[in-house]
């Protein structure tokens, strides 16, 4: 991946600083490549002067992961860039405002006097919003080894199994099938645990007739897949079940086609959520229609009826309305697609039907 | 667990402050029991004013975990504990200066403008320096699983297997006796991966002849086992190795009979590193002897050359000496073990003679 010219695109947008402190693990990889515990950078106003900042720990892998980079070694990397940057004569730094702690700015302050602290939000992230062509092979890659899980488990499901269970066969598979790690906390939600939006997997045995929600993702070489489907187990949908589904999928078809290079996020958010609201369902979609995925899970940017801003091209963004009936049970419908001059490109591929297991 | 108690504690002895705004999870969790993803608490001079924050995802969660507390519900749970807070007259707030990032304080500053926002550190964490019962019934139960994993795990351990074939049919082992999960990402290093303090499992098949250094924990109701061992695979161990490991396990026997109410951090470490040092190897133990496990895998106390402060009852800390041979290997191992007036207890038990597996 080009660390390089990230770090080049990041000098020529610095806000008003001399340099800028990246302290957020993730921006650090972004701009590095470097995927260890402990690292900070300081991209200042020469690529020759920039360095990356870790600890002893990590000096043999930086030598592999970041070869464009100088490095500097110190059990507080953050301070110790700092105090280089002020041997370069900067005099105002840039810190990240959102990821810096309020006791590591302070400690900063004190140590380094003469410099003052800028807190900046958002530099990075805004940066990492359009992906480019590496990583929108990893984001395509995480999405198969994810789609191959799915597959994998499918028939296996039955009733009995517990949401535990099944959560763990899941990510199992996902590991099998060759992906790094699983990209966040898998959600299986059977039943009434189907109406709660974000449901950590119990010892609840599925029930023939229950629906059943996963949403789940792999992650390779640090990029994070997002899917979720929602199924009826042991027989056939009651009406109820079929027309909350058909709904959603309706809805979600309407998300998807909205996505396109300039639509703004809020009228890309009302595309789904005119569906559900004509439906009288309002109220029961209570969270935003998507968000970026990439570096994170969830990262800019956020696909949502308050958001503002509008779609550009390279943009991964989850689509995923969802309408959860308190006590009987919910349907959420998600696929991690790229926003592309030639129309949106989903990268989870598994049916959309309402299938029964 | 008596949450209701520990708030009680922290109000007697809150800093200068008229409030204290907790806004670390694991802090929230230890003094209201919420397991949520986004919450904090206000800890005020009466304990009828605290008050639990979080969002609209987790109103049933709370009415469960959380009984004795009022609930504040609101997407953003510290800005409007903070209005709450200047609401009751509160003029001098404590925030958690680690914990809080310089944006989220701005933020607060920019819309309590009549508060003084007050960087504290450390406050409620030495509280949790101590356990009560409940506690170490579940860092107890956590050790339990972890070595149940263990046991379980080794008969299947011979050549040809990969570190990360091993760390997965670990965690799945200790998932399978009822752990909750796994407590941090299991180390498992082989032949010269070993000597590499922290190791992420890779491809490596092991290879015959091998020292095979573990490192892991179940997770139970929160609180966190952390143990390692060290093995070798598929044939009697070299001299060097079974020296090594006969060194490591003297400085890590030592170490665990230094723990005492009332020593000095410094003198615990001393006491395992001197033997180290003795064998002309202290440049090979580069990391502290121990630190705290509880509700995080790493907490206070960290026990050091460098620290200061001295051991109490009731304390759960890990004793885990290493010695590494770059290119060669490694020899850790690790017991999470409890300070108690009648002398230290083992919660971890797996047994520490270098077995050949």
């Amino acid at each position: 991946m080009d660390h390089a010219g990230r770090r080049e695109r990041l000098r020529l947008g610095l806000p008003d600083v001399d340099a800028l402190l990246v302290t957020s693990l993730t921006n650090t990889r972004y701009l590095t490549g470097f995927s260890g515990s402990h690292g900070a950078v300081l991209v200042t106003a020469r690529a020759s002067d920039d360095r990356l900042g870790t600890d002893f720990r990590y000096v043999t892998q930086v030598e592999t992961e970041c070869p464009g980079i100088d490095v500097v070694v110190d059990r507080d990397a953050a301070a110790a860039l700092a105090a280089y940057a002020v041997g370069l004569g900067v005099g105002r730094l840039g810190i990240e405002g959102a990821h810096l702690s309020v006791a590591a700015r302070d400690s900063l302050a004190m140590s380094q006097p003469g410099v003052e602290l800028v807190s900046t939000t958002g530099v990075v992230e805004s940066l990492r919003i359009a992906k480019d062509d590496d990583e929108l092979a990893a984001l395509e890659e995480a999405c198969r080894l994810s789609d191959v899980g799915l597959a994998a488990l499918l028939p296996e499901v039955r009733p009995g199994l517990t949401e535990r269970q099944v959560a763990r066969r899941l990510e199992n598979l996902m590991l099998d099938a060759g992906a790094d790690a699983i990209s966040f906390e898998t959600i299986v939600a059977a039943g009434p645990h189907s109406a709660i939006p974000h449901h950590s997997p119990t010892d609840r045995p599925i029930e023939v007739g229950d629906l059943l929600k996963i949403d789940f993702g792999a992650l390779h070489a640090g990029y994070h897949a997002d899917q979720t489907r929602t199924f009826v187990v042991g027989r056939g949908p009651e009406q109820w079940q079929a027309e909350l589904h058909a709904l959603v999928a309706e809805a979600q078809r309407a998300g998807r086609e909205a996505l396109a290079v300039g639509a703004s996020y809020a009228e890309v958010d009302d595309a789904a959520r005119s569906v559900i609201r004509d439906a009288g369902h309002a109220e029961r979609f209570g969270h935003g229609l998507g968000h970026g995925v990439g570096l994170d899970i969830h990262e800019a940017p956020f696909v949502g009826a308050a958001a503002d801003g509008i779609l550009g091209d390279r943009t991964p963004v989850t689509v995923e309305p969802g309408v959860y009936l308190p006590g009987r049970g919910g349907v959420r419908i998600e696929d991690t697609l790229v926003v592309r001059t030639g129309g949106p490109v989903s990268l989870t591929r598994t049916t959309r039907e309402l299938l029964v297991l």
